[in-house]
């Protein structure tokens, strides 16, 4: 199973919005298509968001290949501004526009350009990922009984997935594992796509309202946290899908380690730390209504951060394809991203 | 509005599962009625349920008062038995009822003692708790930022509410207040009843999800925790709507004071600690299902505790008919019950 293909000129998304109950997938045939895919979640997750950005520029390379290069740049530069402007914080989605533009603009065949640089970011995600798959797992002990958070497996990334690539890698190498899966409010990534995710493997997943982790922690012997990132500043702060920051206060409190799993990608060095990173709010419909039905009042105000940000001092490593980083980050990040 | 009234020999409430879409009321002629109410949490909130529990006995006694006493406390066992059966954890109700069968087993005329001790209860718990909200409105200042979890309002009681009644006194009393209320996974009693309560009161207020309530604390300057309590042990340890340990180790982090509400009917001097409280785990149904979709996969495990227990350790004070109890709990409690 692919989250997401570039199939001749046409991208190929499962809708993410439809799982469990459906495995039905979208093609995408313009970039307004990919746009409405990104800003209605049917494809989430930081490295995926990334290749599915890279493949809308890499469709209108595709489509516009014939044109003179100024026409083929101005609509690369159009698609590039639709899709920046579906989701503020991952910062995999606009570091990825950046690099395949950046590409194209110093080419005299912008279309080719392009095109090559968006598959060898998808290329670079896989590798990536399984790499991290293989440091993550070495931080896994049989018998561990993992939490996780919101979805960060295959169905987040290009393939194998981040935290879950991690809890995966681990159990393909013979360890054995539970896990508990919050369920991730407000839309259930834990309950729909990780619980799926595992049930296709095999491994043992306990669905929880994400209000039970601290009762979890104390009365089932969780022995690590491991959660995803949607951006990290260059001190290790970390922003991740709502209620990371609980979890990782939680995990502290219980004494019980606190990975964070991403790809080098996801680090933003011209991020100084979390203050400086934009917090998306997503709309309150998302929480004021549940498969139709109103759940709170029309004259309450609803919040809906999509995202938090937890301080570095509460993160035990950083795993990623060059290895588990530890604190001080700052060091740490700056030693991996030179190594890239 | 009264949450739940004995009007003749029917027990009428209001069916909270129908909020905030729809105002229903149920009349309840029997205790199968009432127990299965009960079961599936129309009614519910530890205080709401005591009465719930005194008025099915009443409802039995009026309708077999015409019966030798024999008899009469032969039916009034069947319904204690039956009522006993629906929610373990929650104490009030179990001390209702042993309040009303005692009263009639001393007594000749058992229907008529089970009857009146029932109307006690009721009045009792009114009294209880306007009390608790003037004591505990002290405790609030103008300007406060409050979160709180689950409904601890008029509905969970027979009126005023615990947690909430705080707040609504003290709105009353003039002090400008905002409150965030958690939506309360599973059954959303936060975003569907407590936000509707504060909504007819006028108070601002902010639903959010769960996870979010991390968030807030750090980012929006909550500045008390309020709760209810489903049952106090002897030193403190509180049992809880699940997530309420999680809050509780959050505000801490936070340097936020928590605070739990509830009538001295809460507190049970028979169980020593928070290790001795039987927590009630619900169907998997509740998590695995919304509105009839199916939000999680068959094949995954799904735990769904009812309640946790949060340390006294965690609480900043209990406000309680008597004033506000602070530790060490052990004295505090023993002396407020002494006092009762």
């Amino acid at each position: 199973m692919r989250t997401i293909e570039l199939k001749g000129e046409k991208v190929v998304m499962i809708d993410q919005t439809l799982l469990p109950e459906e495995v039905r997938l979208i093609e995408c045939a313009d970039t307004e298509c990919i746009a409405e895919a990104i800003e209605s979640l049917r494809i989430r997750g930081a490295p995926a968001l990334g290749v599915a950005a890279a493949f809308a520029l890499a469709q209108t390379a595709l489509k516009n290949a014939h044109k003179p290069a100024q026409e083929v740049l101005s609509e690369l530069e159009k698609t590039r501004r639709r899709i920046a402007a579906t989701r503020p914080t991952a910062v995999n989605l606009h570091l990825a526009l950046e690099r395949v533009m950046n590409r194209a603009r110093e080419s005299p065949s912008p279309a080719e350009a392009a095109y090559r640089e968006a598959l060898r970011i998808y290329e670079e995600d896989l590798e990536a990922n399984r790499r991290l798959g293989e440091h993550g797992a070495e931080l896994l002990e049989d018998g561990d009984v993992v939490l996780t958070h919101c979805n960060t497996g295959a169905l987040a990334t290009a393939s194998y997935g981040t935290a879950l690539g991690v809890i995966v890698t681990a159990w393909r190498q013979g360890k054995r594992l539970r896990v508990f899966a919050d369920e991730t409010r407000p839309l259930l990534q834990g309950a729909r796509l990780t619980a799926w995710e595992l049930v296709q493997e095999g491994i043992p997943v306990t669905v929880i309202t994400d209000s039970s982790a601290g009762y979890v922690m104390r009365t089932r012997g969780v022995t690590k946290v491991i959660v995803g990132a949607d951006r990290i500043a260059a001190n290790g702060d970390t922003a991740n899908k709502i209620g990371t920051y609980s979890l990782a206060v939680l995990a502290r409190e219980h004494r019980i380690p606190f990975y964070v799993a991403a790809p080098l990608s996801t680090i933003d060095p011209e991020t100084p730390d979390g203050e400086r990173i934009p917090v998306e709010y997503r709309g309150r419909e998302e929480i004021e209504f549940f498969n139709g039905r109103r759940i709170v009042p029309r004259e309450a105000e609803v919040l809906n951060p999509a995202f938090d940000v937890t301080p570095a001092r509460y993160i035990t490593g950083i795993i990623t394809e060059a290895g588990v980083l530890t604190p001080p980050y700052e060091e740490s990040i700056r030693r991996a991203l030179e190594g890239r």
